[in-house]
């Protein structure tokens, strides 16, 4: 098979959203009026970001998931997205596993595949997303104030269990595995409500690199600090019997720096409680007040269950670390 | 040094084009109102496009000039890059290098990097582009009709020569290699000309996969067929040489279809081949009449000095040939 019959098979579909897509030198879209475009890339190399062997249907799905959880962190609707990969040969099933994965969370969101680049070389999956949002409403990571309440969506910590129990730092066992491994494998992009906290929120940030160093950014770019309570952090079952077992510190590592949770973390005046509860119930999708910005002090403060700050906290995940 | 370091050191520049840079989520940008986005991505792997071993500085242009080269094809006017890349380790040197090379093309043309992604790999470099142009008014491959001229610009062949050189099949002295080499490390994106085809060409497309298959695409694109003359094919003295001597096969192939030479091949009315003349002489740069379409034949055919077609042509650059 050569790469444009590759192309034309698998990943030529027709652009609903596009002037013109895949099959020229660039595509064309068309900006709704008044709308600025959001933009960001994330690159996934196998053996860094997934292991060998991960099943394509599930990777296709979340090569696409991790970047629209940047346009929801800035309150961007998805529009295109640009697929640029390279692969070690041309492995029909599984590029049709992976085309699977990744069009029906396309499909999902309206997102209309418009370009794309192919070529032979070690697994590394490579996604532009664009995305709209009305001029001047996006949601960044700087307008956080003292006194704001600190939030964060669904449960944190379940993907990095995962992780730790395939490489053999803990055990899982039945239900708990299966729900973190899915929580691995197929995270869901928060991005209806990054829609929602569209004039809610004073800060967003998606959790993808752990809460700790996330929340840090925002604490950093918005110029404040913040203290939020350990026992407020929403956590599943599973994470819940690892804390309380022989592997709490693996388990407390996951929940506060783990990664891949794409969840988002926001700030918000705490006259906007209530909203965010309303909105939270209409997505049915928990947010968990976690804590609660301040201008007395720098930085990230976590508290355990009787007050006092944990000395030492963990980092947040970085690919060049040594 | 981490990952926000190496960013914060190497990619972090003032957006001047931009709503929001780099450092959040998601890059923002306003769109001029009217106009259409073009966007395209490309991604290129050590050992598939680039000898391990390239000038860091040379590879920072080229990564940035593939790119450009597609919004040249497109009669857009770059305005925004993202650039992710992997890494096997954290080389300063190079790093430095390789930001002064892609910085040095960007500037040149206004071109802001609002965003990208770090993490450590296979070296593996992926840049997404973004110009503007006004609605309607791109230049896509599919609008050559029957009588159109084919012109292409610059010279072919050079980095295909160069290519053919470093892997031992040819030999090159001198500053026929010097020549070659800068043609296959620095191509120049040809973005003034796509812009000053805008209105002119009734289709284009830029010269990466060599010029057989990329104007092929062009007469697919536009249900059409061609007849080129092989003497008229814009070549350099080095490549004129290798044409004259024993090494004639490869030299034709470098011409006919060597790829890397990010030239624009393009269609347009007869009664417009005045004004490209013009456009050529104000750019400074040669372009040259190389045939004519046809609704006589479907596809290519590349006549020879006696008149004759060429039985069989080269095959253009496929990524997943055998």
């Amino acid at each position: 098979m050569t790469e444009f019959e590759l192309i034309e098979r698998y990943f030529r579909r027709p652009a609903r959203n596009a002037v013109l897509g895949v099959g020229d030198d660039a595509a064309l879209i068309a900006p709704s009026p008044g709308f600025e475009i959001a933009a960001s890339v994330d690159m996934l190399v196998e053996g860094r970001h997934f292991f060998p062997g991960t099943d394509a249907e599930a990777l296709g799905h979340k090569t696409l998931a991790v970047n629209l959880s940047d346009l929801a962190a800035m309150g961007a609707t998805p529009r295109w997205a640009l697929l640029a990969f390279a692969l070690p040969s041309v492995d029909e099933g599984w590029l049709a596993a992976f085309a699977r994965g990744f069009f029906a969370l396309a499909d999902a969101h309206g997102v209309d595949l418009v370009g794309g680049d192919t070529t032979r070389g070690p697994r590394n999956l490579c996604v532009t997303v664009l995305g709209e949002v009305p001029a001047g409403r996006a949601l960044r990571r700087s307008g956080a104030r003292g006194g704001d309440s600190i939030w964060v969506s669904g449960k944190l910590g379940d993907a990095a269990l995962a992780i730790a129990h395939q490489s053999g730092r803990i055990r899982l066992e039945g239900a708990d595995l299966v729900d973190c491994e899915n929580a691995l494998a197929r995270p869901a992009p928060r991005v209806a409500l990054g829609l929602g906290l569209r004039g809610i929120a004073s800060a967003v940030i998606d959790v993808s690199d752990g809460l700790v160093g996330d929340l840090g950014h925002v604490l950093d770019a918005s110029q404040i600090g913040a203290t939020i309570d350990l026992d407020l952090l929403p956590r599943s079952s599973a994470l819940e019997r690892q804390l309380g077992g022989a592997a709490r510190e693996i388990a407390l590592q996951c929940l506060l720096a783990g990664g891949d949770d794409y969840e988002l973390c926001f700030a918000a005046p705490r006259a906007r409680d209530a909203a965010i509860v309303t909105l939270g119930d209409r997505l049915g999708l928990p947010l968990t007040r976690i804590g609660i910005a301040t201008a007395q002090h720098a930085g990230l403060e976590v508290r355990d269950a009787t007050g006092r700050p944990l000395e030492r906290l963990p980092h947040a995940f970085d690919h060049f670390a040594p």
